[in-house]
């Protein structure tokens, strides 16, 4: 079974929501005692006990897990594998990208059957190049998984780079893009694209969307995007996964829940 | 002290090498018994014994030990504390990289005083714009530490991207150059660049080296650079660290320290 149709049931079956599952320092405190991976440990694992039947994908920030040290990636070893116990679809927001032989090793490590830091897809970062990527895009086909590659990011500081234009007239987002949609178009793959919630589209060159190429969009809630906007960003119904982080979080351990539930129904059509 | 002047010092003490430790599976047999961990452990441990007092730089490549998982992300944090005992400036081959909020948790792990990961100097990427790296440049220059920015790679498939062009004119590459080198104007930090050691410079638009921005030039021995070539990649005597790895692990347990020597006096001038 390919990463697209298992995506594409998660959200045929629970709505277009992507909850974060980000561990900031600020809102460690509000989860118990303990070493601060400890504190991660249980909020990560509330939000997924949370998110079961109410959302189809999680995205643990590993960014926040790493700061952590080692008992921080045990500790999302455990979230890795709750969510992926409770059949949530899991995005290792993880942003890696290397020379192949090296992404082989990121492979390993996050596209792997059994490995403990296991998930069903991982962003990853074009900047050596898409191609350098085949390595880890083949490892994750074989698995049924998917990579997200970043394209347009909303950040202010992101034009400098991803709207350069190659020889060819192309933005590199553009370019991300459409090496990405082929990759699709022969293998049905359904790895996707990083398209900022925010991001003005037209500029990044960035026009209709391929629905055999789903987009993780975050920035919804705490970022300037409303969940309501979704359908202006979607207009054709492709996979636009609204990933919302502190929004939710910081509803803290006993808002979690209805917090999910409230922006799970913004989102329903 | 600055990470310019900790570099310099320890270039000026043992020269330009720079030792990889890259725990590829395939070398993991040689490292005795156990867990892979535990072999890669060993193998790092060991690659720091011999790197001590022949050389002045190591390199963990971050991704050949996530692979492994927890239990290899703790064997690093082993090996990075040995290196720092040791008194060897220790790069971290992370190419991490994100939005401004996020990358202050890779911040906590690579570059806080105490973090278990601690080093003195982490790889990023600039895909979302060497701008977004802001607060990651900040926090190594309060821990008088540096980052080192991906510019242009030696991989067939970076063109794709790092020789795309600016409304200015200047390639992606050159652009991160200049903000890299601005920076350091400013602060005199000592923040590096990642410039293949096979990278037709002219062709990336990166002419003449600054000599406050060091370089660091991976792909010296298996990747085709010679070791005796470095003088002519630096004809100013600016700071190109050569970075070798696999032609140094292949020699095994026995054979790294005499590789580290012949490595090392290989780049003597």
């Amino acid at each position: 079974m390919t990463f697209l149709a298992r995506l594409t049931a998660a959200v045929a079956a629970r709505g277009p929501l992507c909850v974060g599952i980000d561990p900031h320092p600020g809102l460690l405190e509000a989860w118990g005692g303990g070493a601060p991976a400890a504190r991660a440990e249980r909020l990560g694992r509330a939000v997924v006990e949370a998110a079961a039947g109410r959302a189809g994908v999680v995205k643990p920030q590993v960014a926040l897990f790493e700061a952590l040290g080692s008992p921080g990636i045990a500790a999302l070893e455990r979230v890795l594998a709750d969510a992926r116990d409770a059949g949530l679809i899991v995005i290792a927001d993880a942003k890696r990208g290397d020379i192949g032989s090296t992404n082989l090793g990121y492979a390993a490590a996050w596209l792997a059957p059994g490995s403990p830091l296991e998930a069903d897809a991982l962003t990853v970062s074009p900047y050596l190049g898409v191609g350098a990527l085949d390595g880890l895009l083949a490892a994750a086909e074989q698995a049924g998984k998917g990579l997200f590659v970043l394209a347009a990011t909303s950040n202010p500081e992101a034009a400098a780079v991803q709207l350069a234009r190659l020889p060819d007239g192309r933005t590199i987002a553009a370019a991300v893009a459409d090496a990405v949609a082929e990759r699709n178009a022969g293998t049905g793959a359904g790895h996707g694209l990083v398209i900022g919630a925010t991001v003005d589209r037209a500029a990044f060159g960035l026009g209709g969307l391929d629905s055999a190429t789903p987009v993780l969009a975050p920035g919804f809630g705490a970022q300037g995007a409303r969940l309501a906007d979704l359908d202006a960003l979607d207009p054709d119904d492709a996979h636009v996964l609204a990933s919302a982080s502190r929004s939710i979080l910081q509803a803290g351990p006993d808002g979690i829940a209805p917090a999910i539930a409230a922006a799970a129904a913004a989102l329903a059509r």
